[in-house]
């Protein structure tokens, strides 16, 4: 059983989305949930969990102290210990790929100002953000990356979705994608992916998959163009 | 008011974490959210919403005219209507920015293989990813795009955060941050930070905030740098 636990200032958003569809079905049988809450783990009469900036300056930060104490609290059994921040790594489906096929995670959902540093470095916490954007706190995060580890456990997808034609499997983002009816508001499904030709369904979807990665995201389409180059821009080679 | 709708096959994942802490107690005062069941527009006595892909693969693909159906149920007053989708623009700070200044959102979700391309184009719906990762739905993805836009709402932040200093919400990520206690496990807190000195935390804050972001985020850093420069790398003038 693939074990996920999160440390939070509000378990009672869990599960969340991850209560119900395919992750809900999965819950209990492919993975575990639990929730602690970090604030049992205060340390004074008032259940402090957070302090003023060193410095000076707007919000709380969260106590390095009492995260620490929540986090030995649940032992060190190996898993990954994740910290939902602005400032980390944009996460990638590959990093997802190797914590679904691991032991599970431990995920810290930061909220106010940030959390104090200090904890970070002395217990290893991976700094991981999901999308240039600020949330109130690492929870909504926290879930998006539990959905998307639980999805590739073994059991749980069946015939729901498929794994590798995906946006993100590949280095490309996928191509579009049509179904019944073959007519909608005068907008008919592609030719090419009606002919019942195999080829040219192929054809027209790597095409519209290279399309979409060059128009809409220059980053994947420059990485896309080294690895089929070598690294090399032929057009500058030849000019 | 505020208005979301979400257009979704499991509406009763919503509110989920939007339902506590910030976002939950603006809720029904700063901002309303109405969430859909896609299904309930289903054309057939089978309540079907989905087919298998043409041109063939696995997984099944959501109908135009379903969806259309349950769009076209709620009006159209302006609102912009987004599709979460891992083929979309990936989400910036700049445009939450932009959506919480509106009248609010229309977020439909996606589920299964993805959504009939001919709905995308006949409603215009704005294709949005939030990072690159496969998600089960686009449910958790909604719900940490509401978050994000929700916090900027006047009147729902209070003291809890503060606005301009956090990460993307200038073009690096953010600094460090320290609390009490001064010693944790013989990591101090940089004196820089305790001196009192505003200047000196100021220098300190914004080193550390530079260096973060070259370290972590060779996309932003290069970004900053091409802004200081005026898009154009000195170092190349000079050798």
């Amino acid at each position: 059983m693939w074990r996920a636990a999160v440390l939070t200032l509000y378990p009672a958003m869990f599960p969340g989305v991850l209560g119900h569809a395919l992750a809900g079905r999965a819950l209990g049988r492919a993975w575990s949930l639990d929730a602690r809450d970090i604030r049992a783990h205060a340390i004074d009469r008032h259940a402090t969990v957070d302090d003023a900036p060193a410095g000076g300056g707007p919000g709380m930060v969260l106590r390095a102290d009492v995260l620490a104490a929540a986090l030995d609290a649940g032992g060190d059994d190996g898993r990954p210990r994740l910290l939902m921040t602005p400032r980390g790594t944009p996460l990638a489906q590959a990093r997802i790929r190797e914590l679904a096929s691991g032991p599970g995670v431990v995920i810290v959902c930061g909220r106010f100002e940030g959390v104090d540093e200090r904890v970070i470095e002395a217990r290893g916490l991976e700094e991981v953000s999901v999308g240039d954007v600020v949330l109130s706190g690492g929870e909504a995060a926290a879930q998006l990356l539990l959905d998307a580890c639980v999805r590739l456990l073994p059991g749980v997808m069946g015939h729901e979705a498929s794994g590798d034609s995906e946006s993100f499997e590949a280095p490309l983002i996928e191509h579009p994608h049509y179904t019944k009816p073959r007519e909608f508001e005068g907008r008919s499904v592609p030719p090419e992916l009606v002919s019942g030709d195999h080829k040219a369904t192929a054809r027209w979807r790597r095409l519209a998959s290279l399309q979409a990665t060059r128009a809409r995201r220059p980053d994947l389409w420059a990485k896309y163009v080294a690895s089929i180059t070598g690294g090399v821009d032929k057009r500058r080679e030849t000019e």
